[in-house]
Parts: C-alpha cells; sequence; structure tokens
C-alpha cells in the first residue's frame, strides 16, 4: 500500500473513519477506475436521492459516462447538480478471532464533482474510442463505428477527478486484541477476484479471433 | 431470466430505460445482495450527496448494514434522510459488430428508503450473527462474540426491500443490427465472474481448519 503523499483535495474527500486507509495517490485512483466497468453513482433528481449503477472509462483526469439523451440520469446530470461516485473492488475477507475485528481487504475510489457534456461528435466518438480501447485494445478498428444517428442519440459525459480519494485496506493478516490471540479459533485471509471465462462466440462469427479475445481467459 | 410477474413498486423504482430488463421478482433481488459482500449507499449529508461503499447483508426482507456510532454515514441515516442504494454484478462484456450495441451482461439492484437503528443488545449481536454466517457458516459459534463495549460502539442498520427492482442483461449474443450482421468484425461475450482464492491462514493458527475454509478455494 502507498503511503499518502499529499493532503486529501478537499474536506469532504477527507478519509474520516479509519484514517489511515486513505490513498490519496493518483496512480492508485487511476488503477481502481481502470479495473471498473461499473461505477455508482448518486444524484438528486425529483426530489429523490438515486444511487445508479453506470459504466464508465478514464481518459486522463477524467471519469467518463455515456447514456441515452432522454435518461433520468443524463437529464439530472446535465443539469449541473453536484454527484459522487464510488467504485470498490474486494479483494479477501478477513477473517479475525474475534466478530469485531472481522473486515474486509478492498480498494475503493469515491469522487465528488459534477459532471459536463462532451460536446461535438468528433470529441464524443473520440471519448467513446477510449471506452472501446478499455473493453478491447484494438476494436476501435475493427467494430463499424457510431454513426450520426448513433452518436445524436448518446451523451457523453466526463467529470474531472481532482475532487477525489482512494481508500486501500491490504491487511496481510487479521488484527487482533492482544488478548484473543490465542483463542482456537481460525483466521486469515478468504481472498477473491473477479476472473475472466473462456470467450463465448456468436454463431454469425467466420471472422479470425482477435487477440483480446483469444488473451482474455485466464 | 424470470419474466416479470409483478408491477414496479413505486413510480422511483419503475426501470426507465431498456425496460425489458426490469425484473421486479423478489428471488432474483435476493441472489444478488446475497453474492455481494458491499453495497453503495447514497445519502445527502452537510450540502453534499455521497456515494458510500459499506458491507451489507441480507435478513428477510430487509438489507442491514453497520458502521461505527460516530461516522458521518452512520449518522446521517439515523436522522431519517431518504437514502438509495445499488448493487451490480457484471457477468460478460457483450461485443457486437457496432460500436453502438456493445453492452454488458449483468445483475443489479437499486434500493430506495429509509433506514432503522436495529435497537438493543440481543438485536443487534443476533443482526451481526446473519452477517457472520454470510461470511462463513457456523463461524458465529466459534469467533468471540461482540462484549458489551464493542456493540456499543456499532450502529446497525436495516431498510426494508419494498421499494426495490433487479434489472438484468443475461444476453446469450450481441444484438446486431441486420445490416451489421455480415461486417467481418468477431462478436460473442467476454464473461467474467469472481473466484475464491486459496485460504492465508495467520501465524498464529494452531487449530484444525474449518469446514467453510477448507471449502473457500474452486
Amino acid at each position: 500500500m502507498t503511503k499518502n503523499t499529499r493532503p486529501a483535495p478537499s474536506a469532504r474527500t477527507r478519509i474520516r473513519r479509519i484514517a489511515e486507509k486513505a490513498n490519496y495517490e493518483t496512480q492508485m485512483l487511476y488503477d481502481i477506475i481502470d479495473e471498473a466497468y461499473v461505477c455508482n453513482l448518486a444524484f438528486n433528481a425529483g426530489d429523490s436521492t438515486h444511487c445508479i449503477p453506470t459504466a464508465c472509462w478514464r481518459d486522463g483526469h477524467y471519469l467518463y459516462i455515456h447514456g441515452s439523451n432522454g435518461s433520468r440520469m443524463v437529464k439530472a446530470l446535465l443539469s449541473g447538480i453536484q454527484t459522487s461516485i464510488a467504485i470498490t473492488h474486494i479483494d479477501a475477507l478477513v477473517l479475525a478471532k474475534s466478530a469485531f475485528n472481522h473486515s474486509m481487504n478492498y480498494r475503493s475510489a469515491v469522487i465528488y464533482g459534477t459532471f459536463e457534456a462532451v460536446e461535438g461528435d468528433e470529441h464524443k466518438a473520440a471519448a467513446l474510442d477510449v471506452f472501446m480501447d478499455k473493453i478491447a485494445a484494438g476494436r476501435k478498428h475493427q467494430a463499424r463505428p457510431g454513426n450520426a444517428q448513433e452518436l445524436a442519440a448518446t451523451t457523453v459525459l466526463r467529470i474531472s477527478l481532482d475532487e477525489a480519494a482512494a481508500k486501500v485496506s491490504n491487511k496481510q493478516a487479521p488484527e487482533d486484541n492482544v488478548e484473543d490471540l490465542d483463542l482456537p479459533v481460525w483466521a486469515g485471509l478468504l481472498p477473491m477476484k473477479v476472473t475472466r471465462g473462456e470467450p463465448i462466440a456468436a454463431n454469425n462469427v467466420a471472422v479470425s479471433t482477435p487477440d483480446y479475445v483469444r488473451d482474455w481467459a485466464e
């Protein structure tokens, strides 16, 4: 785990609980976002607070999302409201000798700010190309690009990562109270991770298998 | 994918985008929650909208969370504000012949409502036992239970699942436009799932390995 080397970018991104887990390093933030296909987006609309999962990607110091022009989320975000976004990867359950000291290893990012629309077909197409590169490197040169009608139906939005914080727990062992250490209870880590399964080609495929498909499964 | 058999429980849980993916079945909702160790919780506090990941579990028709008494999130939720919660599992990237028709297979749940505190040490301990059972079946009889001080420091909250909706995309193949079907582009699914790794015992272990540890890895 990287040490903090710069202060929190704002009061609301200062980690209050278990402050030693705060990780303000930009690279950790980028890695957490780049490993995620979906983020969770909190916003207010129509007298309610909403939390909606949506696909995301990163380009430079911005997180991008997209949606249909008519969606409630897109319309709310275009109005300029403040939002918050969470992304979490769970790496292990951490089993301690006492119930109270159980925890998880995780890497999470929380982002605050306001989205802005990516304007112009050229900029929208370029942003969507970055998304395609995340899904499958090189595929942007293979799949049919969005036409004018498809681009026009899609809103692309981005939010600066200026006000964001990563929080990382990466315990090598549970942290038990001294008086619990001799209890006859198994303690340790139960790891988990996202793995990739064998690609499933569609029936209509009569083309060579691209590298990103051949190399997908682990 | 199960068909919808009852209407959405409220206007804000009616799925607006891609309505055929709406799945109001209770069992699907339960399964999505039971597979998750963390949920994403949206709430307003201190003039900001927040999206915070937090551990979760289910008992009956309620989703439970816990936290330190002093945390901003706990204090905000105890004030009775409306919240929204999202949980998402990604099952595959769905690669279509056109960029526009790319999608993902996923199972997601969105919950609306207001949390209530679980009051009384007995009820709190019982709720935390359900969490322990989710983490490792039977471990609640092995780990040292929370003592009075530990229970007092922990707030346990629950929210009814009455106003919740599941959304499922479970495509067996991408849905391409007819005019794109003959393009020489690989199309199909790139599956992914969460898998479990080999348990890592802590140094202080001199006890037999419980079933939930022996059976953890796949």
